[in-house]
């Protein structure tokens, strides 16, 4: 079973970092142009700016703020590496509360060398110890689970399974889960989990991009949706009777899409999203 | 726990690709100079040989012939291609037991775009398929899981609980697992996967390198034991504890390891083994 096609760009929604050469200014003017309904907003669009006026930017454009891109980073061998860290989630919480976006996306982190079910305790204390902060703000946050090749330095929480269980066991309406289709495509128990996710009302997000065949650097060669083997509308089927009904978000890394023509590449974006998607 | 280091390189095998540059000669002698004692050959290193003659050289520098690599490779989208795919992989059996090798690693293959259940069902009919062939050449075959990021075109077994499954569901004395610390050290469920491995008789095989950060090149930048993140001792106390004794085989793919000199690789590879494996 495969999902229905996509008829127009009400649920998409494109990360900021997507388009890493626009200012924000440029992104909302051009996304809000092309339809785009969403926008997910990465930390360095935000580099000195003001952070409200930033949110309202985004607003006027006619753009609904889906979430902040990215907290995490809790593991380290050293307690004050992991303070700084709670220190920065810290503010990360609060600038997504002046941007009013409801959702914080969190690359949970990883040390070479140590240990990932250590990385994996000192996630969830790292996660419950802003908890209380994310709460206060009224802000949520989205545990990630990254591909297994990012296991090293990136997140200890590798497949969807560990993000399920993580989750309930922190067990607050708080505290949920993104699913990206690029980390999570491969596993063999995707769609049990995908529907264990929606039960316990922890699907909060949905990213989407391709695997390209050849990949040619583990970060910056994400393909657009179409150019590669995930399968695309059997996983938003499964999303979809997860009973996820939010917006479709368009994260590509790409060394070669950043460096052409952005305009263009946001219009093979939108095509691509009703084609493929 | 982690096992005890290691005393001597009585059970140090390498595989030919290790030391690519070197023809098979120049392997088994310094192979052999070197105090390593077994070796996998890949079948590069075979072409335009006589393969009988081959093995006796081997055999006759003190090396044990540990594995041939490698066949697989069974999906297809086309029928034909699945035809030429079991013909290949008897030529391979007959290669295995011309060179008297026991094992032949089977790299099982994905077709980018097909649904990763249906090369999953194509690599067991294959492997049924061929079985007959390996059991009369008196040559077992081993599944090896290969990471993630190779399930778009090189394997639809991604992790070590689906090669148990499919190995289980075979269930022939003559197919088993190569555990490769590679592509699984990641895997949550791993100590208990290879409990379950050896419980079946299915753990054949132990490959060992290490994974660096950062990592360059999704295929060409393995490192050297001790290099990167993988917990090898570890891994070798639950391979141990699996009742696997056989040998360590030292498996590394690097460009910049074979633009080297490979005498003073070879020399790393034995001092890495002794102190990190």
């Amino acid at each position: 079973m495969t999902a229905a096609p996509l008829r127009d760009t009400s649920r998409l929604c494109i990360h900021t970092v997507t388009t890493k050469p626009w200012s924000l200014e440029e992104a909302a003017q051009a996304y809000s142009n092309a339809g785009v309904s969403g926008i997910t907003v990465w930390r360095d669009a935000l580099e000195g700016r003001d952070i409200t006026a930033s949110g309202q930017l985004l607003r006027d454009s006619g753009l609904e703020i889906i979430s902040l891109c990215r907290g995490g980073f809790f593991p380290g061998a050293a307690k004050a590496e992991r303070e700084d860290s709670l220190t920065d989630n810290r503010r990360i919480i609060e600038i997504a509360h002046d941007l009013e976006a409801p959702l914080i996306v969190l690359v949970c982190g990883a040390v070479p060398g140590q240990p990932l079910e250590q990385s994996r305790t000192q996630i969830r204390d790292g996660i419950e110890a802003i908890l209380p902060d994310a709460e206060a703000a009224g802000v949520r946050l989205a545990i990630e689970p990254l591909h297994p090749m990012y296991a090293d330095n990136r997140s200890a929480i590798n497949t969807l399974g560990q993000a399920n269980d993580m989750a309930e066991a922190i067990d607050s309406s708080s505290v949920g889960i993104a699913v990206d289709v690029y980390h999570l495509w491969w596993d063999p128990d995707l769609e049990t989990e995908i529907a264990r996710c929606g039960r316990h009302g922890n699907l909060l997000a949905y990213h989407i991009c391709d695997w390209k065949t050849p990949t040619t650097d583990l970060l910056l060669d994400r393909g657009l949706m179409g150019e590669g083997c995930i399968p695309l509308r059997r996983i938003r089927e499964w999303v979809e009777a997860a009973g996820f009904s939010g917006h479709h978000e368009v994260e590509i890394f790409s060394k070669s899409y950043w460096e052409g023509d952005q305009h263009e590449f946001l219009n093979n974006i939108t095509e691509a999203y009703l084609q493929h998607s």
